[in-house]
């Protein structure tokens, strides 16, 4: 029931608490990573916060703030022939849980969203971050408070047993929508336990094809970009797959570009060029690392249908110069975003125009790709008579 | 990946051979009937079907046949600031897979409304009506054949066990929508034990509540209609809230109004006129008969709470001439439809200018309230470029 002002005032109060608590937030934040001892180095530098990262957290807020209000949208609008002036009209979900993992920042950028967008959110963060994010929340309630609004707009789970996780799943009629933000086991978990409602997000097995009819340069500066300008990102290219017809041609070209990136090869890649053999399970997985498995396919069919039995539906491309063909893939590939002849990296909320992003579906039900304020809302139908009775 | 006109042919095709095989299929529904020994006679009028109702069955398809094509609209378009185009385009979930209980008619016109909405339909009927679902699904494969399309768009599953069932709400990977249509123990069946995406629907607890400025004619007639123009139905009024300020007015008129509806009152109101005690469940069932739960409430906002607690967020309207109220009661209530001055019973894909309906989602995910042909379609985002890269 907030107006977008009361909402901006709470975003840019929120913000600032998160500043105000620094040292309380990086004080938590250390115990976190001094009882984190087990975990791997790369874990403990997504959790590590350091007052840059605190900034750039209040710094996301305050973008967050900036954004149109999603909420009270008329999306349609008719009246029909009893008379009656049917109005639907985009509001929030309600309560919206999010379980995610080691990154405290999740927290803060999680928070401000779910208020932007006119929901009560439900934060269940990773064990390791447990301490982290309290006092990120702790900050933000704060913030609330400054502008009169009630704490309960955000919330944190108060435990880090997995028990938890698995009653959030489970508390229909309490939770509106879930959505998990982390790796592959998380979201398996949710999808399998979750009984409300809850979107599929994040794992990323993107592909790229290069038709016989490709502009070699482009191609390869795309594949480039897709595999190596952020590997740990779910909209990086993991697997490549090469028009047999051009393949003699192009694939000695892909490994003098892609120096320092491990291709693992297809049985007609081998033959062309030297490299690890690709074993069958390369093909299924998100690496999110210098590595691109590489197989040789006979043209845009049977790319099609490797990506129909391979994909996480998440982003595809096509590099071609016939349109004909870049139109039948186009149409054919199911996936959230599907490219002509560019990298697969822009499947992403800023760059889609959103201004931010909660995550990226890689399911069909309510969202499809990035899911930014609009998707965090549902609608009504809002309905003016005058006395109409049914015939 | 079908055009407009081939499912307009295929549906017109099906809709021939329903009425061409009537004879089959009227025996294989008398072999269900003879089966079906320990139903209620309610339930065997709902299975039993005669050749006015497969008359009726085509009829419902020719009607699918003419609804404008939902798949390949461009829902949004923008060029972001690196020049791509990106096209937001709605497109087929894919499979979408329907549990129903008796009426076998529920096959004919899910089956049509998947076709027409570019989805391939897998049907599972419940057990009294698997022999008629059978032949109606068998000759409607028939329709398709003749117009050259694979008979596989429409599936009915080979089995009337529990299990079948439910292991076609845990197909992940192999349905991508699973819709139930029947009864509140089937729709909680897919919503406690679906992986897959599920919609859960049908379910109405509705309200009507009647406020201290309503005009009692108006009020009056629409509690009529909502509750006996068709009791069984599922946005059929099953709770009466009376503002206490018009209680002792309204209630008398109310009594001889609703001659034949049970009335089963809350202790306020019992003090006002004679009826039957309401039990605490009262006012927490879809009675879905000539029975009408009635609570006196202290103005709007315990109405508006009652609402919160007992509604299935379904449909509730607000008799009223004070505007004010009226808007303060539709920002508030939170479900699929809510009206003022209407009746309840025109929450209907028809009514709301559809054309036609799946079902009423009674969540918020994906869709809310009548789902036609657009809600059976998801999006993709279609993206060209000319070779950008992002920095």
């Amino acid at each position: 029931m907030l107006t977008y002002d009361e909402k901006k005032q709470a975003l840019l109060a929120m913000a600032d608490a998160l500043v105000r608590n620094k040292d309380a937030i990086l004080l938590e934040n250390r115990k976190d990573l001094e009882e984190a001892c087990e975990i791997t180095d790369v874990m403990k530098d997504r959790l590590r916060l350091s007052e840059e990262r605190i900034v750039s957290m209040a710094d996301g807020i305050r973008r967050v703030a900036s954004l149109p209000d999603p909420v009270g949208k008329v999306l349609e609008e008719r009246t029909n022939e009893a008379g009656l002036l049917i109005r639907k009209v985009s509001v929030p979900f309600g309560v919206v849980a999010v379980i995610f993992e080691s990154r405290p920042n999740v927290a803060a950028d999680t928070a401000a969203l779910c208020l932007a967008s006119g929901n009560v959110s439900l934060l269940r963060g990773g064990k390791e971050s447990f301490r982290s994010c309290h006092a990120i929340v702790k900050a933000l309630k704060e913030g609330l408070k400054q502008v009169g609004l009630p704490d309960g707009l955000i919330n944190m789970v108060d435990d880090r047993s997995r028990e938890s996780a698995m009653q959030l799943m489970r508390a229909s009629g309490y939770v509106d929508l879930l959505i998990p933000r982390g790796g592959a086991g998380l979201i398996r978990a949710c999808v399998e336990n979750a009984t409300v409602p809850c979107i599929e997000t994040g794992t990323g097995i993107c592909h790229i094809y290069v038709d016989r009819e490709a502009d070699f340069d482009m191609a390869l500066s795309i594949i480039e970009n897709a595999k190596t300008q952020r590997p740990s990102v779910c909209n990086a290219a993991e697997v490549l797959l090469v028009d047999s017809q051009i393949a003699k041609e192009f694939l000695p070209l892909l490994q003098a570009r892609l120096f320092g990136v491990e291709l693992r090869l297809c049985e007609k890649a081998q033959k062309i060029i030297d490299g690890k053999a690709a074993e069958e399970l390369d093909f299924d997985t998100e690496f999110l690392d210098y590595i691109l498995a590489v197989k040789v396919v006979d043209g845009v069919e049977e790319a099609i249908s490797h990506i129909a039995a391979h994909s996480t539906h998440h982003s595809e491309a096509i590099i071609t110069e016939n349109e004909e063909t870049a139109a039948y893939f186009l149409s054919r590939v199911d996936s959230a975003a599907v490219y002509h002849n560019a990298s697969t990296r822009f499947t992403d909320g800023g760059e889609f125009g959103n201004g931010c992003e909660i995550g990226i579906s890689t399911q069909k039900l309510h969202a499809r790709g990035p899911m930014g304020l609009s998707e965090l809302n549902t609608y009504r139908y809002i309905i003016k008579g005058n006395g109409q009775i049914r015939g």
